[in-house]
């Protein structure tokens, strides 16, 4: 197995359909922990319309109270943003990495951002240039590109024709979000690889949800593919606005737990992400989905 | 993909564990829902000690009230037997099909048969043969065949060395069971590519439980590396004794919708697989662990 890297998203795409607000020194306590465990990549949060997604109005302030920590944290913190606004916000917040995406889907593109899939394309690899000439590192997604809660299926040839500008842009980390949840192995299997023949220089990211239960077979699918960036939320936190249950991305420690199982990054502590989601858990007064934080995880 | 055949152990493994005891009547109304969906083995039961065993005392009965709709019947029976007075049941039950197995856990091993593996071995391959003699076909298992939840870690090459044996003996069906739920998927693939090696007339079987979030990317990973038999579960029920929390088999419909997606297997019938589970978890008063009776399958 190649190296795999962490890209940890629960304080953002985990916390944004929760409806009970966590306040912002609990959100430095988690990413505190996260940091500490050696995550590779930590998404903060996104920049967007505050009014809109009242969990992520503290963004800005998040990244503040980690700016004098930054050369001794091997961690990088990354952000979510959807537009100039936000980039702007990000750019400001010195951001290490930012994070930008279209949907393949165009209901779901009209949705989020009024413009069909082709308009937003092109804003969005106008911002990724921007970003990159002001010397940020830049990951661009691609979001319902296994499939649609509104349109249900999405053609691949669309996916790989968007994945092709980006490429063809000069943006080389590039990520598939499963937004929905409708994503399988086998067309998992047969995205990645047809991605993969476009270009020796991508680094490809995956972003899967458990909808059907099938996120965690997607992720090692999409291992399997050449992908090596996975995001993932700590217990297993987040939701898909497009079903009727709440269901949370790929939990992060469960993963975690599986690489140490086989050897791999043990330099990422597990017991530390286990503690966030043990936190969170009773932040939320629930259980998540995640297996791990409530086993522990094997010591063998 | 090869053609994937489910066998569904929810009536047997998925009930041992739970203590509010199912009436044979309840039973038989499932079983006729898991036939009618035209699942390929339904495991009904084992013969076992039913002091021992409560949720298992009504096997023979269950097997009774199918003898006569057998030649109208896809669906192959199978039962789970653990000694020679379960064997002997199971033949007068006219079962379908009969599986037996051993543990590779030595403690596993002692405290289920009192015996060793080596031990167990012998007895299970003497059964397996009088079996296939008597007309039956046969199943046989390597329990514990990926970590331990007394022992940890179980040494690959001990679990080679009882399928060698099995295939020595001419008895090809192999299935091999992750009893604690400790499997990856990267030792999935070591141990089923090695058995592979061993003899081109083995059919492979897997049984994964879900202990740490890795079930479904096991099963996944198995199919990959050839296995064509996956025992599963309906609602995901199911527990394994040796962790703390009730941590259930890889969900049948979540499974089977998986396949749908992927144009397989769209001959059976996921709704009345729900059906069950749903019937299931109002019986239980609870939520089960599988997530497409849920939410239900998606339809394109």
């Amino acid at each position: 197995m190649k190296e795999i890297k962490i890209h940890e998203v629960g304080l953002r795409d985990g916390l944004q359909m929760e409806s009970e607000p966590v306040p912002t020194v609990t959100k430095e306590q988690w990413s505190e922990m996260l940091i500490d465990s050696g995550l590779d990549i930590l998404q903060l949060g996104s920049f967007v319309n505050p009014a809109k997604v009242p969990q992520m109005a503290d963004t800005d302030e998040l990244f503040e109270y980690f700016k004098n920590s930054k050369k001794n944290r091997k961690t990088l913190l990354s952000c979510l943003v959807l537009n100039e606004k936000g980039l702007e916000r990000a750019v400001n917040a010195d951001a290490d990495m930012i994070c930008m995406g279209v949907s393949a889907s165009e209901t779901h593109s009209k949705k989020n951002t009024g413009m069909t899939t082709d308009e937003a394309l092109e804003r969005i690899i106008k911002m990724a240039i921007e970003s990159t000439n002001l010397g940020k590192m830049v990951q661009v997604s691609v979001q319902s590109a296994f499939g649609c809660g509104f349109e249900g299926r999405i053609s691949e040839e669309k996916v790989i024709n968007i994945v092709r500008r980006y490429v063809d842009s000069g943006i080389t980390n590039i990520s598939l979000a499963d937004t929905a949840g409708h994503a399988y192995p086998e067309q998992v299997k047969r995205l990645f690889s047809s991605i993969l023949e476009l270009s020796d220089k991508i680094n490809l990211a995956c972003h899967f949800h458990n909808t059907y239960g099938l996120g965690m077979a997607n992720v090692y699918t999409a291992i399997e593919n050449g992908v090596t960036y996975i995001e993932t939320a700590f217990g297993g936190l987040g939701g898909c606005p497009f079903t009727k249950i709440a269901a949370g991305n790929v939990c992060t420690e469960d993963f975690i737990h599986s690489l140490h199982r086989n050897n791999i990054r043990k330099d990422i502590n597990l017991e530390k992400i286990i503690a966030v989601s043990k936190y969170a858990s009773g932040f939320f007064v629930k259980e998540l989905p995640g297996l791990v934080y409530k086993t522990g995880g094997l010591k063998y």
